[in-house]
């Protein structure tokens, strides 16, 4: 049978579908998404949950010309659907293949790149404006779950909306979770209006009541109307948004395409900014994504007649390992509590979660209080772990400086995802960290090279009385190199073995491919030393100065940029030494890392391999150095 | 006269002070502050605002037992005095002396660091958290200014505070602006409370009249009970704090001690999170500050009778020639726009402000949102230029990666405050941004060598279509090299002398430095070579080359931390050097830059010698590699 989706070529092509194929249509795109996402991976459940809501947006919009902001964008992939890109599903994700993201430059229709969380009300208010200052006429639309509504940016961006004289709008996508479970006051409040069906009802009733009675009555509405906020929040739900200054219209059935149609098209009347409240079901249609959408909300290749993954790692993933020391150390350390922002599973905290609920915090998709509240938790006198992936963590990159650095609180930081995280992209790779990290002033960077080091170096956080990062990548936890297990010792690093003229210096994950390229080196009857970094920051100056005058060729490998990262600190310092003594210190440096540039989305080893970071041309570049000698 | 004030000599000193005289002590404080500010400079308007509101905290707390954490801290003064520290108000904000922000080493009473705005909820949510697991038995008290509750953090904060079961308070000091006018939806909420003064009154009429209608009545009041989130809205103001799940009281009147000490001991009864809304008036007690506040905001001397600075610099600042620029450009293109975080006097945007009105958005004291709000402007085809200060620019570390660097929208950073600022110290040095900025891929750096160049490269970014950052110190503009006004290239630096053996690279400010350091050089028979790096991210390689090549010691000079700074990169492009010759790429490198430590506030000259940045500590150290050679 001629499918309706097989019509939808390019933006606006929806509009052509009679109304009464809607649900055919909604229902042909749910069965597309399962059969592409169960071949390549993504995020399902939340795609699922917003088919009406992103068809109902499609046919009120015209595209490119209207912009919609995306918030995180992991719900584009319906969006993607309708504006032709159909027939790139099968390399999602992939390297070369579309994006698991809206981007500016894989289509016009993607009005602005997203990734994190809670920046689309910002970026669509700047559109607007600029909409506005330009004199221009076109709809701009923020797209934004209830979990991103945890986060600040968001309330910063609703508060500046508020000035808004012209129309903007906001669909809040509530699908009574964000990635996992919601926390807080705001979640509370929506389930309040969410639990209250017969709003509109009962607004329109006591109005009418109070109205019909004689004299009190109408002093009574006179009373109430003296205050125009308090009748305001009488008489209509959402009246946290009206008073933050925005109109509130809602809430919505956000799988009824007539009513949301109905519902944007009098929003986009408005000459303000308005939010409507869309109700909408996590993984919709699909019932093992219904019945566990977290579970599903990113998922690996899977079977969608029983749900369940092609193929389930038996390998640990440095998750797991933190996951597993946490519940151990907190069980002989009652002072240990766990901090995440929305990320229990994802970070290995869940089980710590159900075993210490009073110890363990999900603060919501807000990193900068996350680190500031654990700041105030380490001045209270407990021993805070913070768990945020690297790319998130760069939210809070003052509140480490300002509230944990400078006072030197003992927070720790467990940092997962650092490295390159694969197929989410460009926002997610945790490239960045070591950068970011080290420059601040009394922080203390450990990268481990295996699960026992993790291990390790969380023992040996437990009396460490300073702040501490522990950055580890995604995925399987490296279970090799076990015959090396020195005690830590702060701030110095592990001799794996010594050897002659090279030496490489490998940061955490990069150990492993450095213990490769050695065997690669003697092949060619290459002896290099290979020492564990451990301690990116502070620098273990007594092995750097041993390596510079005993060896001729340094090499430092890591997997975070080369700038601000650990082979700079170590050319730097190589210069302060040459300063001392030319002659003595006089080795030449290579460093390997990651170039100045975004990383696209791809398998993480073709993307190492595409910058130089695989053993084979780590080992290339040093024989073309160790050749010079 | 004895006066109160020289008996609270110690925490808790206030309490032996009989009531009918607080009074005068709130006077004895008032004219102590401004006594002792109008001698050293600091905050004054906020100070003056927080007399009774401190004096009540403290009657009713056990210091250092109960906690309380000062928002952004500059209104700690009065806490100081009460905690014992009248005497050390002479040193206040100088080299050795007491800072103007609470300090945690300075006092047990100082509970928690601050400088920065809206982290107070956040750390004192982490206190309260510690103390119920701890078991212990504290007060915690919060006290966040309106201005910093347009703080996306406080709002993370007070979203989570909801869940607390045990006490917790938040002071809303509310004095109807922040440093400048307030913005936005909140401002507006809070105005409308204050407006409705005779709230109290209304919510009981209201209530009694209802229940006085015989059938309707009571029936109306059960339909609105039905709701209980409704009526609580319609019954009481605050509506938005409890919306978020927190009680609220008042307004109260700020500067009534025993209306204070009432609520404020009211509040300590609760056991769940309560926001106390109260209202206070900046520089109350002192008519210039209270007629013109932001005047008085931060101050240098001053005369007390006049309130006439002591004597005012007749030299132009790097901010003021921003703001003539930012006039004149904006004149030509209508495309500019303009966006600060609540600081539009201190970026200097004011006039902007007031001459363009429609392009000019203060987003309050969000940063993070500024970033993003203004890649979207840039997205819509406008030309943002963001005036944040270097230590809060901090803030927006993601939002500069993931908003506007990744997608290349031509944003301008205009960073002022670049550099060691002095009397604010520690929280408000802008050390870090050179590391900051140049660890993200794709972001462009520059820091002008004088008022001229800062005028220049603001010309160079009208055109220039990718981010750029420009970051320029605080204070006076650097006039003199007039003479050299090579035109900017993007990517080149400027060669300002060339010389023998030795090649000074300079970094903005450190030009005029470096200048002084050639003088000195050239009295020991030392001929250095002069750059004036200008664009600190993209290297300029080819200059590197040449001195590389043709000099036998380089020197980098930058107002930054070393680590991830402009000299640490240079190191690492001078090792990729030698790898490829090293033999032509002999030359040693000095790199001259701030320690990696937290900078004390002081005076600025003072400081930059502690850490060997003037101009002699430089010479002594080029002339001890000078005679290596």
């Amino acid at each position: 049978m001629a499918k309706i989706l097989d019509n939808i070529r390019q933006p606006n092509d929806i509009k052509k579908v009679p109304p009464k194929e809607y649900d055919q249509l909604a229902g042909e795109i749910r069965e597309f998404l399962l059969e592409s996402i169960s071949k390549t991976g993504g995020h399902l459940a939340s795609n699922l949950g917003v088919v009406e809501l992103t068809m109902a947006l499609h046919l009120c919009l015209d595209l490119p010309k209207d912009k919609i902001v995306w918030d995180v964008g992991h719900q584009s992939y319906v969006h993607k659907i309708l504006t032709g890109r159909k027939d790139a599903f099968g390399g999602l994700r992939t390297f070369g293949g579309i994006s698991g993201f809206p981007k500016i430059r894989e289509s016009a229709c993607d009005a602005f790149d997203t990734g994190h969380s809670s920046t689309s009300i910002s970026a669509a208010l700047g559109y607007a404006r600029g909409r506005d200052l330009l004199g221009e006429d076109y709809t701009v639309v923020a797209v934004i779950g209830d979990g991103a509504l945890t986060g600040g940016m968001a309330y910063e961006a609703i508060n500046n909306a508020a000035r808004m004289d012209k129309n903007f709008i906001i669909i809040l996508n509530d699908n009574k979770m964000s990635i996992s479970e919601n926390v807080g006051g705001v979640s509370k409040y929506l389930n309040d209006i969410r639990m209250n069906e017969s709003y509109i009802d009962f607004k329109e009733d006591v109005e009418a009541a109070l109205r019909r009675i004689p004299r009190i009555g109408s002093s009574v509405v006179r009373s109430v109307k003296r205050s125009k906020d308090s009748i305001k929040q009488f008489l209509m739900p959402g009246g946290f948004f009206e008073d933050l200054g925005i109109d509130y219209m809602g809430p919505v059935d956000g799988h009824d395409i007539p009513q949301l149609v109905r519902v944007i098209s009098a929003a986009k009347r408005k000459r303000k900014a308005v939010l409507v409240h869309v109700i909408t079901q996590k993984g919709k249609g699909y019932e093992p994504a219904e019945e566990d959408p977290s579970a599903y909300h990113g998922v690996d290749k899977f079977d969608v007649k029983t749900g369940m993954p092609l193929k389930k790692s038996t390998q640990s993933t440095y998750t797991q390992i933190f996951s597993r020391t946490m519940l151990r150390m907190a069980a002989e350390d009652e002072k240990i509590v766990g901090v995440c922002a929305a990320m229990p599973y994802g970070t290995g905290l869940y089980k710590f979660s159900k075993q210490y609920p009073d110890r363990f915090f999900d603060v919501g998709i807000a990193e900068e209080h996350a680190v500031t509240f654990a700041a105030g938790l380490a001045a209270a006198g407990m021993k805070p772990y913070v768990a945020i992936y690297s790319s998130f963590l760069q939210r809070s990159y003052d509140q480490m400086i300002h509230d944990v650095c400078l006072p030197q609180h003992p927070v720790v930081f467990c940092i997962d995802r650092a490295g390159i995280v694969g197929a989410d992209g460009e926002t997610h790779q945790g490239i960045l960290d070591l950068s970011y990290l080290c420059s601040i002033p009394g922080m203390n960077v450990f990268a481990p090279k295996n699960k026992y080091e993790l291990y390790d170096v969380l023992k040996f956080s437990r009396t460490f009385d300073a702040p501490l990062a522990i950055r580890y990548p995604r995925g399987t936890a490296y279970g090799g190199l076990k015959q090396f297990r020195a005690p830590i010792e702060y701030g110095k690093s592990e001799i794996l073995r010594t050897g002659a003229r090279v030496a490489i210096l490998a940061v955490g994950s990069m150990v492993e491919t450095a213990w490769d390229v050695c065997a690669r080196l003697a092949e060619e009857n290459i002896d290099p030393a290979l020492v564990n970094v451990r301690f990116v920051k502070p620098l273990d100056r007594k092995i750097l100065e041993w390596l510079a005058r005993d060896y001729e060729v340094i090499v430092t490998m890591e997997e975070n940029v080369l700038r601000g990262g650990y082979g700079e600190a170590v050319a730097a310092y190589l210069s302060d030494l040459r300063c001392q003594d030319r002659e003595k210190y006089g080795a030449r440096l290579l460093k390997i890392g990651i170039p100045d540039v975004y990383v696209e989305h791809g398998n993480v080893d073709l993307l190492k391999e595409s910058m130089g970071l695989d053993s084979l041309s780590v080992t290339q570049k040093i024989i073309k150095e160790y050749k010079k000698l």
